[in-house]
């Protein structure tokens, strides 16, 4: 029995969506572009809702678990609680090209933003690839940024793609993982899918289903990040980097409660051996595809649905099992890759044997 | 090798103090009232950080991470940052009596509140205990938090005892558990310990050292909790209760700072199996003994020493392990008891046998 | 014309409603306990919103502008976003009685609390009222809190009653307040309205109709509060003391909009010469009566109405005036009092004229 | 005698520094870039704190009073509590092109980012001025961002100018504006000062010096802003736009307290009429430059020097007049200007005469 079966079955009891993906929630597509050589290893990943998010809004909510990062478009979905563009996903620095980029695509597809009506609110995560990627180039365009999002497809590819490419975690190769779980409530049929970018952790912390497996890696893989802050000081365990995710959903939710399911990804991270260390940008953006917020006021009272609270908690277990599955996903679907520090070892590799790896996925 | 000694080396690599308690941070003391008969299986613990708390506050911070509590004075600790009272722990129905004792506590040991100064912030937390305990009858008389306050000790007793005598975890006997680490931060030796109060969660997602057990668990105890919502609807998997948490260190820390290091204590929950269910209070207060507000202000200019933020993973770490651990102690130390709604087995009796289980402590 | 009237029309240009008091919004009735003598100047005020508060919800949400405050219930309020209480305003050292006092109504109106189902979720607010009452003497009962709620009918007494008893706002007389604005949104008809415990502000900074007004006062009541820290340091400025204010609609909004509305409170307090003090309490709770939340969970899909939020604004704006507007009548309503440490002017006599003063109200 | 001198005497009674700027907090300077032609009425202001900030970083807060905005940086600055880069203010869509400009900024001068230490912080704060600007065509260059800190200086032009370019606030044309104040605690003077960039409000509630001036205003300029939200839906009283500030003092402060700080800006936006709009980004970011944060911990512990909280209230009330007359400074400063949507008049246009005004600055 593979793992995802068995967090599935052990840890949630939910069964997973057809793709096993974020893709999974009807509408939901994911585009990558992949940057290498030269010195890069770096991409971007967007998640495309349709093409109509900004006059036919979702609500959506952003959980910062510890806020070493530099995301943007946060501030105005804890406000409003509303997404009204794709999702890109990036490096730290490329984040003014993934910025300008999603201006530039919604005024593409609405020609009354800044003439008849406001702005628009581009949300972009980053982690920072600058362990294998050389970062200060500024590789990525807002070209990179428009082929992802054409790349969109509802088929998601995981591992070392994408925003993915030169991501480490837990010392080992990380990057775009995603899993989803289906979950019948009172009748109503629905599914939540979370997607990560994964690029955090302590080596000697990882736990693979449950297990801390540190003595099974030491042998192959005794990493040690170079991008932290230099010191002369000793300080044992340091959790570098950081982690970033998509949670999708087409159960009725409103803002707030899709701020409660936001932060119940970090459960997920906590399971797989996260401590949300000091440098880490741990953010969660949270969207539901069921009601729609008309850009547009045509009535002053909108009706719309959502969950009862009671039926959350079915919910936060099926989101705990899911983002632990996406952060091991990610790691199951990376390859062992030289960057610009060394050679950092895909999690596969440093098991050194599939033996006692899940078949599956 | 017994589950603290492996939790420890294993998960965290730092070693646990002298008693492996919160009262490992000096001039922290811990005591209890407990309350059993006539329906009641109830009580009070108190944390006493010394007698001068008034005059001579601590740095602190309050961490909300599901706010379904009814905790009392955390608003004013994340305002401005400090503990100026005990802090006491009980039954959600009695934290009026709770209030009203620590402001007579307050009263009698300042004469100047209220005449020449203001009032001052009791800190009360809390969990519902009515699983066990006849909650209604409001049991809990602000003698019974004079006692506590009376009897606390640098030992802290653990288990159904005090606040923790009527709790229910993972639908096994919880209550009152401790653990603490020691670090050396560049030569500067420290200890961080938590305190928690545990009455959460859900049996089937419980972790004993990482491990889904609750195959093991199954036939002993197929607990099914009552004082959830009632419903027509069948909603499988409710992560029942709460849990409370306190967190001291004599780490030099500023409210920020024990802001960060309130929020870790959610990483041990995790890896016990929690998954901030919907009806948790999960809520954390943090202090540091290290440096001390002066209610009187005798310079407007204050020195204070705190971390540099580079030197937070490590207590991050040990605050992960020392929470999860704490939340296995409550258990671990807690008995079999018959409460109103039916008998509770301890982790002891529902594992069968202590073949399986550490020695220590 | 009155000052009523032109604040009104000038600040805002929307009509009050019947009785210019919370209590237009259908189903609020609003109860005082005034206990005077015997060194108390001290109450309770009750915001009763019908019997089935338990049963049925309403959404509501928490702001605190300033967390130098001890009020009670808010934790839970910003978590689940409703309101399951009536809520009771006091003094500080009260709101160990409101508390239970609280708790025992519920249980009294709902036999399964604490059996079949959770706990309740009381909600007290406070201000400090030691400058004229004798706090330390915790004069308050549980009686105090029942005959409160007893007392409540949809006409609010303003001024020095109940929980207003002992008060000081900007050195003068302070106490209860309460103002509306009726709205007319793309044709449905609602009503905000905005009750305040007024113990706040530094007199040389008190704006009526937008002007200071501190030379003007100045011969009449040089006032210093004595209940400040004390200090041999001169700080010159301080703006003592609290204002806790509930806001109530029958729009329809959910929690998050609610919060919005909350913070808009803290304009109306601002344009009366609020600074947000160090040492204040600036807390709102705010409600809608308009949707109701089952505690029962019926069906797990439940269908709300709320505003779309570009109608918003015309809101905000109605609070602003009617917070103003609430803070003012206070003082208005209130009179010249002798309390523990002497005499408190009341507007009225410290402007020593009624000439310029509104009729109205 | 003029508006600032009666501001400051009646409303705070603390005297402005030298220059009645932000630039008298020694260090501070600001530079601005200016846009205008071809459609394009923008630029770039940039505040720029020294050229070591990012080894040598200031304490820094962030406070969102309204989240309808796009600012970059906030997240970590709330996390962190520093400031690592200049501060730049720019339009909405300009934001971009100003953070990879402060990326390229920060690694000319700090070789090690992105190869031995992590990333660092851009912060970007910005109003949306399509009202007056062809926002569409992304006007501003990472040049022009590069010739805004380049143009720094201890002089700081108020009013339409840099990113108060195209900007309106009331109605009126507005801009950036500053003021400041010079406090003497307990022996240690220390200055405030308070930069905006006005672009709020709704006509019809704006204050001079308290007092609501729309009828006086009322002939001049019925201004209805076209940006908004278009609706067939009647909706009256819109307050438009946003503001953005930056606070900045030698006073010590550690980051909790400067987040206190920095609410108290909005008590000065409200005294000129705001109520925190809805689509209004209201936000504002502060630091002191009395303690360093260095980037390479050279020591586990810090020693730092903060002031005691009951000497923050002369600060709360510093800002609060500050920050009104900001506002105020920046509508006088500005000028009469035909934009893409017609022409904006400046207050003194409006108000048609000088006679009515202040003299001063």
């Amino acid at each position: 029995m593979g793992l995802n079966q068995r967090i599935n079955e052990d840890l949630c009891g939910l069964p997973v969506g057809e793709r096993n993906s974020i893709t999974d929630v009807p509408g939901i597509r994911i585009g990558h572009k992949t940057l290498r050589g030269h010195g890069r290893m770096t991409g971007v990943t967007a998640m495309v809702p349709g093409s109509q998010i900004f006059a036919e809004k979702f609500p959506a909510a952003a959980y910062v678990s510890n806020g070493f990062g530099k995301s943007m478009g946060l501030i105005q979905i804890q406000e409003m609680g509303y997404l009204e563009t794709p999702i890109v996903l990036s490096n730290t620095f490329a984040e003014g090209a993934c910025y300008e980029a999603l201006v530039r695509y919604s005024l593409e597809r609405n020609p009354t933003i800044g003439v008849e009506t406001g702005t628009v609110n581009p949300v972009v995560l980053e982690c920072n690839d600058g362990e294998m990627n050389t970062i200060r180039d500024l590789a990525v365009s807002q070209e990179d940024v428009f082929s992802a999002i054409a790349d969109a497809t509802p088929e998601c590819v995981e591992g070392d793609v994408g925003a993915g490419t030169g991501m480490v975690c837990f010392g080992m190769k990380g990057g775009i993982g995603t899993s989803s779980r289906v979950l019948n409530i009172d009748g109503r049929a629905g599914t939540i899918g979370v997607l990560v970018l994964s690029n955090f952790g302590d080596q000697q912390c990882f736990r693979l289903a449950g297990q801390v497996v540190h003595d099974d890696l030491s042998g192959a893989n005794q990493h040690e990040m170079r991008h932290g802050i230099p010191s002369d000081i000793d300080i044992p365990g340091v959790d570098k980097g950081s982690i970033v995710a998509v949670l999708a959903t087409d159960l009725p939710m409103d803002a707030r409660q899709l701020h409660r399911l936001a932060k119940r990804v970090t459960v997920g991270i906590a399971r797989t051996g996260g401590y949300v260390g000091n440098g880490s940008g741990e953010i969660v953006v949270a969207f539901s595809t069921s009601n729609r917020i008309h850009h547009r006021m045509d009535a002053a009272v909108e009706t719309i649905e959502r969950l009862h609270e009671d039926a959350m908690d079915v919910c936060f277990r099926a989101i705990a099992a899911a983002s632990e599955e996406a952060i091991i996903s990610s790691l199951m679907h990376a390859h062992t890759r030289i960057g610009r520090s060394g050679i950092i070892h895909s999690l596969r590799d440093v098991l050194n044997t599939s033996a006692n790896l899940p078949a599956g996925k």
